[in-house]
């Protein structure tokens, strides 16, 4: 995978002028300041940095892992806390709050952060304003273990192997209404959901909050730590490749040219509303997802080859893994997905149908409205310094050999190849219409299906969609 | 009850300054003005409205009920339109909308509103600013409904009689997704939520909103359209009575001795804040409630009575109807009742402990956590203006014979009175404790009882609290 990561170091210009002079009057409408003083060249990096970056919710990063200096002594004072032994979910979450995905959280939310979260996607700082919080980041612990508690107001919080690997303070519990936050997150509370079934339903009844300290950054060896950019390490990359423009695209399945087109085409209409470099954040998600959904390691290598296959140009993207687990929790995830996203830089972020969807659990259609998702995305409260670009509509053109965007007056030139259509060539090993995925990133995809029948496990991703 | 009807012309002082003059720093902490200039007798009137009572929300009331001199044409122009027959709890939500009590909200909710009020229970206007909304207010018709509309831009609303009795312009039908909806507003999908079985699992699959304008205003013809003051009518008694305060206090139960301390107290802690007039707006819902509540004419009834022995002021008490159907929706609800109220003049509103709540309709506890109403109505976005008053305990002291607020320092010397212990009390035609309501408001529910046992009736209220 060393061709990856050579994504990243690949482009060399550094900025002579701050990115504030090109501007557009759309790029960031509420937080990008000028100063008008201290251009010396020993400020400039910084200015920089206000300038062309969109800021971070709440104005700052939260960056909450302990600095080197002091770990020796926070974990002489994890040793004696009482013990919380964290998920593997858990641990997700706890990435993602030590990092500043979910800035400006400082931790495993409280009760206020947890209403507002589940009432209205939101949560209300000191100074009035308001930040976009769309799904609960909350740690359960059970009887058992708000008994051990008691009233410490100090926890440590352990991996599997009972290694403390953070602590959180002046914790509050409180009670986990779980019916209620699954009803409220996902407008369903129909048993099958994926994250509920795994994370919820046999969960702690309580829920603890706090100021979390996370002992060391959390690394996962699995090869892929090194895709793990931090919120703080993606802008300096941005700021480095001088972005004026950043636009992310989430995902968590294989890219194929529809996919390529539109992201091309996001970046041919940015430089024509005026950008002089517009990057492409392209952003895997790394956390939990059902099992039938193509898994991390194979969507990697997948994306890799379409990156080799110059399919997306390596000039201007930055691959990265998102470190949050899925909830496919719709309408309301997809503000999560896009929140975080500013968190790392991007101001432009593309939506497709159907965001983070998926089919109801029980009924015989989707859980959510297609276009749900992309209209809760624009009217999200905490969301307005975000440009949102709806996904337009990508199919295989017969005519041209390659995938287009969709004309609807010639509606039978077009081919849509739908996930099942898509997974059940790859699992048959036979090839789709040429021009619909590049060749390289199609044999991953066999691989993986491959690989599936060989352990005997045929389950099948239920669908392919971003 | 004509002596009920007193309780609105019995004061009659005019004020001779602007009532800016009195004004505390938190009245209004948004919205109230001072204009500086032209503060000419003939511009008093308006001047008071502006500075003595709170705004609406989005800065004017809505009213939707056609002028007198247009009527004639508009029922000539409903006779040709296609038609949707209202339900009786249509029927209140369009009594609701006629008055501006849903201020700004110009109609039945269009797909945007309704998404809006699910996911972040507030609208945004055109101007980027918030006003809450946390119910959705929708009219729901069927396929048959939606096919003989086909593509006409206007339909006529028809009460069951067939008459139309509004119109509904520039309309936009969009899917009913009653799962979603349901899972949102209450936290839960679990059968038997008193709104949602009348109101919502038989209803159609498609929404239509759109702008309403309402032929008559409505009457309900019961005896009780008297007290149905509308939030203009209701404003300006609170004018007339030269109000520098309004507290607002929703209930749809019976009021025991608890609640008169409750509400006298708080007058006088707004006295020793500084207000000089503050005014009790005793404001009985008047919608659909389920069928073990105290029907709406027998708590009419009760309130008078309550009124009549002196148990609330006359003089500083207005007592009308909210017209709103009840949802029992807990701390999603909450803010619809605290709303409206801002919309009828009121800036202070005494929440209670489980407002709008009431038992799981499947499980043995509460729906809703006790403690969450209040929280959620003190973070409510759009709700900033109004000051929440959180409801004080109140038990009866054995001490004193009387109710009075909870001392936890002798909790021995009190006695609480459950909902349970009242309700069979007043069946069995046994007495409370001297003291914990007054006799004459007693016997009405004494008489309540009775009256459903000669019917054969015997279903009870489960639960009574405001």
């Amino acid at each position: 995978m060393a061709s990856m990561f050579t994504v990243f170091p690949k482009t060399t210009h550094f900025l002579s002028q701050p990115l504030a002079k090109s501007h557009k009057s759309d790029f960031a409408t509420a937080s990008v300041s000028f100063p008008s003083s201290s251009r010396g060249s020993s400020t400039l990096k910084s200015l920089r940095a206000r300038a062309g970056l969109i800021e971070p919710d709440g104005g700052k990063l939260v960056e909450l892992v302990v600095p080197e200096p002091r770990r020796r002594e926070k974990k002489h004072e994890a040793a004696d806390l009482p013990r919380v032994k964290l998920t593997a979910i858990d641990l997700q979450w706890m990435h993602v709050l030590s990092e500043g995905w979910a800035s400006p959280l400082r931790g495993f939310m409280r009760e206020s952060e947890f209403l507002q979260t589940l009432h209205f996607n939101l949560i209300r700082l000191d100074d009035g304003s308001v930040v976009n919080m769309s799904v609960p980041i909350v740690l359960a612990i059970d009887d058992e273990q708000k008994a051990l508690i008691a009233e410490s107001k100090r926890v440590a919080l352990v991996d599997s192997d009972d290694n403390p690997i953070a602590i959180l303070s002046d914790i509050e519990i409180y009670k986990h209404p779980k019916e209620e936050r699954i009803a409220r997150t996902w407008g369903t509370t129909a048993p099958g959901l994926p994250y509920v079934e795994e994370a919820i339903k046999n969960s702690g009844n309580w829920l603890i909050g706090g100021d979390l300290e996370v002992l060391e950054p959390v690394k996962y060896n699995d090869g892929l730590d090194r895709f793990r950019l931090s919120p703080s390490e993606l802008r300096k990359e941005l700021e480095r490749r001088g972005a004026d423009a950043v636009f992310a695209f989430q995902l968590r399945n294989p890219v194929h040219n529809g996919h390529a087109l539109l992201m091309t085409d996001t970046r041919r209409r940015l430089l024509e509303m005026g950008y002089k470099n517009p990057i492409l954040l392209l952003h895997p998600l790394g956390g939990f997802t059902k099992a039938d959904d193509v898994p991390l390691s194979w969507r990697m290598k997948q994306h890799e080859k379409v990156l080799e296959d110059g399919v997306l140009d390596p000039e201007t993207t930055v691959v990265s893994i998102f470190p949050s687990p899925m909830l496919y929790a719709g309408p309301t995830e997809v503000q999560w997905h896009a929140k975080a996203r500013i968190n790392a830089g991007a101001n432009f972020y593309i939506v497709g149908r159907d965001p983070a969807g998926m089919g109801h659990p029980v009924e015989k259609r989707d859980l959510y409205d297609a276009d749900h998702g992309k209209k809760v995305l624009s009217m999200a409260p905490g969301l307005e310094r975000l440009n949102i670009l709806p996904f337009r509509v990508a199919a295989y053109d017969k005519t041209q050999g390659k995938m287009a965007f969709f004309d609807p007056s010639r509606a039978q030139d077009f081919l849509f190849i739908s996930g099942t259509k898509m997974r059940g060539l790859a699992k048959n090993k036979e090839s789709p219409p040429d021009g619909f995925m590049c060749p390289g990133g199609w044999k991953v995809l066999v691989d993986y299906y491959d690989s599936l029948s060989l352990t005997g496990n045929t389950r099948l991703p239920e669908k392919v969609s971003v």
